[in-house]
């Protein structure tokens, strides 16, 4: 493979310039000629459409597509204090001119909140309008000034933002936890990426949040990575916006909303987890082409062995391709499928032909095996499994190797300082002593996890109170927390 | 049925009153805080959805799907000039902030043609890359400043863009026809609603294209609506932005591109060409419910009756809904229906029971059968396909009464003044004659047909001379014209 088309950086060493690389080269997106911007390629796009859809079936029937204007005038984003505190210098506006007779500035939407409230205080009028669920598929802004790069960070992304009313705090915390179990399907099973769920501390929480949820995903640098968030928003936004019902005794009630966003961050994510040295890894879940069949011929045997590539690829039943570009020798094929990611590819040449097999690679192991030609379609969807789940298993594994416990704050530091990962400790629940850790190193607590084991509670009102000490100032515990470097 | 829940405007005496209501009592769109802009509501998003998904599912695998930023620098846009002057005004700009280091002016997209040709010069390389094709879904920005309604004319809306590359003109011609044609399928068989096609005049065409097709709509207030344009770019953006390949010769070559697009105004189109004064009418094929069951029942039969109606929704393996609301009466059920353009309601009640039969509703032409229980599914099968054509042939026979012939400048202006819909005539293909008439009529040439009847040809290069002469100069003619007053 030549250098241009190959990667040149290497992973551990260089992650951020190995990540740029891989964006460009195995074509997911390129750079946008506004600064910060990107444009998303088919390669890319296919992935994006593929959370979208995975995402939209599991919403269906439950939670209805709207469509609200980018355009937010400034009188609603000012209703909500928090939120113009909370997203100030990034949100980016219309220039004003004479002839658009514009009343007032206006927005383009660093999230819908704040225009949202303001319908479904409208459209919501009876206990029976309840619960009220809507969400749409839309391109967001934030003015980011620093730190730009594709998918991870850009100013214009593409996002889902649901929003939610119900009639009280229970059902909003088990709407709240809902959407983050589906965010975890779709991280963890679609994806192929086992994360860590739980809550944000209360002054990370999202801007007049009751609580945030989060799902943190740990990075090959060793840095978290928030992959979605879902919102417990109390009755914050509903009493800002005059979201209120008519319960069965005709008396008005403030409503409870929530809301809750994945992004294409989720792409950066997939990339920095699974890829390698050679490119892109995909798990078969997601891949645009599970399978590439590559015919290896001479020019003697073309016909024969394209036309045994092409009965090959004809028994899959799994998203297939099959190359026979003739400009282009095996060798170079091979890596190209490689830096994409493709789960498994299939060799086909005169000696399979001849013994009626295929030779199958794992672009997840490089591992190699001969398939009979009529166990083909069998054995290709039994791999596709196992290498969802292998990849899967490396990732848990490296996860869990990088959760490691500190009892003081010398022990936090030093783990920190020494180690990729998180940091898990117990904690008192005060800002001031994650600031301790915080001006020392670039850490912070991303997630507070959900006190019973690996499963989301349905209400926040966890039992706060762990045994033992605040590892930092020594008084009674709360909470366990993870710190670790973020992006 | 309440004043405020039905259609209190004549669709024929006051159908501008007669469409608002419909789109808001409908729970079509709301208007939104920023003029000039809508609310997209559940039901007119299915409606979006819908459209989205069919032409995806006739582009898929040919054409790839991407995102470009809603951002386009200034510097871009005005390689072109020709965009320019036909957006303009039109444009909106982002705010330019110190701290926001923008280098330059930043546009909200009008239209992607100079940000993705842009791309394609970079991306396209060797004559094995052509056929080039890419679509995304995306908001669009046009500050209009008048006449705005929802639907049919908002600053912000949705649409479709292709844009495709080729190695010739006639390549590119084509792919103009073909995009054309799936647009009359989705219009046509999917809507319902049968249209024109052709090309716009040389002076209306797209700015820069070598030609523009469209398809055009008859609305009810004899208005014709552009429903969807194709556009043939000749070299003309090839050239601008440098969209060159290497031929199989090595030798380089420019590009020949085209583009097309539809819209959300297509919702507005399908609003006004069913509607009627009791609210929208759905075709089967769009109607995200297409089939409702209302149970009718006294407190003393209730359970049995809801039950039949709930083994009635069963049988029917259409897009049903069961109308079990309790606190509401079938009347207004079936008023609310109606006003949402269900095709089909079907009704049970004790007779219904007793005769095993279900009473069935056609919300198109209010004709009412009985079907026996075990006949359900099929017939309603049936009747989808027969309501399905019904309203296409109600729609077509409406259009062809109103394309009239004109053999002269006062017919012309005589039957324009007189009646709804089309005057065709013979034209010379001079602006000026158009210019006669709009000058005294608010009419312009929305339309040539295209030659051979009905079929759009693959070709532009029709041969421009029919029998005849110009109806308001008299020199030679060189096509038939329709004028019509439009959208």
């Amino acid at each position: 493979m030549s250098q241009e088309l190959g990667i040149t950086a290497d992973k551990q060493k260089n992650p951020s310039e190995w990540y740029t690389q891989v964006v460009q080269k195995a074509d997911l997106a390129d750079y946008a000629p506004v600064k910060g911007c990107m444009v998303i390629k088919p390669y890319g796009m296919k992935l994006w459409e593929s959370i979208r859809d995975t995402f939209d079936e599991k919403i269906e029937g439950e939670v209805e597509p709207v469509y609200f204007p980018m355009f937010i005038p400034e009188s609603l984003l000012d209703k909500e204090e928090e939120i113009v505190e909370g997203f100030g210098l990034e949100v980016a506006w219309i220039e004003e001119e004479e002839e658009k007779d514009t009343e007032e500035r206006i927005a383009l939407r660093p999230t819908s909140e704040s225009i949202i409230s303001d319908y479904m205080g409208k459209w919501i009028r009876s206990h029976r309008d309840l619960p009220f669920r809507i969400n749409q598929w839309a391109n967001i802004v934030r003015w980011e000034v620093s730190d730009t790069r594709p998918f991870l960070r850009t100013r214009e992304f593409l996002w889902q933002e649901g929003h939610t009313a119900h009639k009280n705090d229970e059902n909003a915390s088990e709407e709240t936890m809902k959407r983050l179990e589906q965010y975890r399907e779709v991280v963890e099973d679609h994806l192929g990426i086992p994360s860590l769920l739980g809550y944000k501390p209360e002054h990370d929480k999202f801007p007049g949040a009751k609580f945030t949820t989060t799902i943190e995903t740990l990075m090959p640098d060793g840095k978290s990575i928030q992959s979605g968030t879902s919102h417990n928003l109390g009755q914050h936004f509903a009493e800002a916006f005059d979201i209120t019902y008519e319960d069965a005794d005709a008396e008005e009630q403030t409503c409870y909303t929530t809301s809750w966003g994945i992004s294409t961050r989720l792409i950066g994510a997939l990339i920095m987890a699974h890829g390698d040295n050679d490119g892109l890894r995909l798990p078969p879940s997601i891949a645009p082409v599970q399978v590439v069949v590559v015919p290896i011929y001479q020019e003697d045997n073309q016909d024969e062995v394209v036309g045994y590539a092409e009965d090959a690829e004809f028994e899959i039943n799994q998203r297939t391709e099959l190359d026979d570009r003739d400009h282009r020798t095996p060798g170079y094929k091979f890596n190209e499928w490689e830096l994409k990611g493709v789960p498994l590819r299939l060799e086909v040449g005169p000696n399979e032909m001849e013994d009626e097999t295929v030779t199958a690679v794992r672009r997840d192991t490089g591992e190699q095996e001969e398939i009979p030609f009529d166990e083909l379609d069998e054995r290709v969807a039994e791999l596709m499994d196992e290498i969802q789940e292998s990849m899967y298993n490396e990732l848990e594994d490296y996860l869990h190797e990088n959760i490691r416990e500190a009892e003081s704050k010398q022990e936090i530091l030093g783990t920190i300082g020494k180690n990729r990962g998180y940091v898990k400790t117990r904690w008192c629940g005060k800002e001031s002593c994650e600031e301790e850790i915080k001006d020392q190193v670039a850490a912070e607590i991303v997630v507070l996890p959900f006190q019973e084991d690996s499963k989301p509670a349905t209400l926040q009102e966890e039992d706060e109170h762990i045994d033992g000490e605040c590892a930092v100032c020594g008084e009674d515990a709360k909470r366990w927390a993870y710190f670790a470097k973020n992006y």
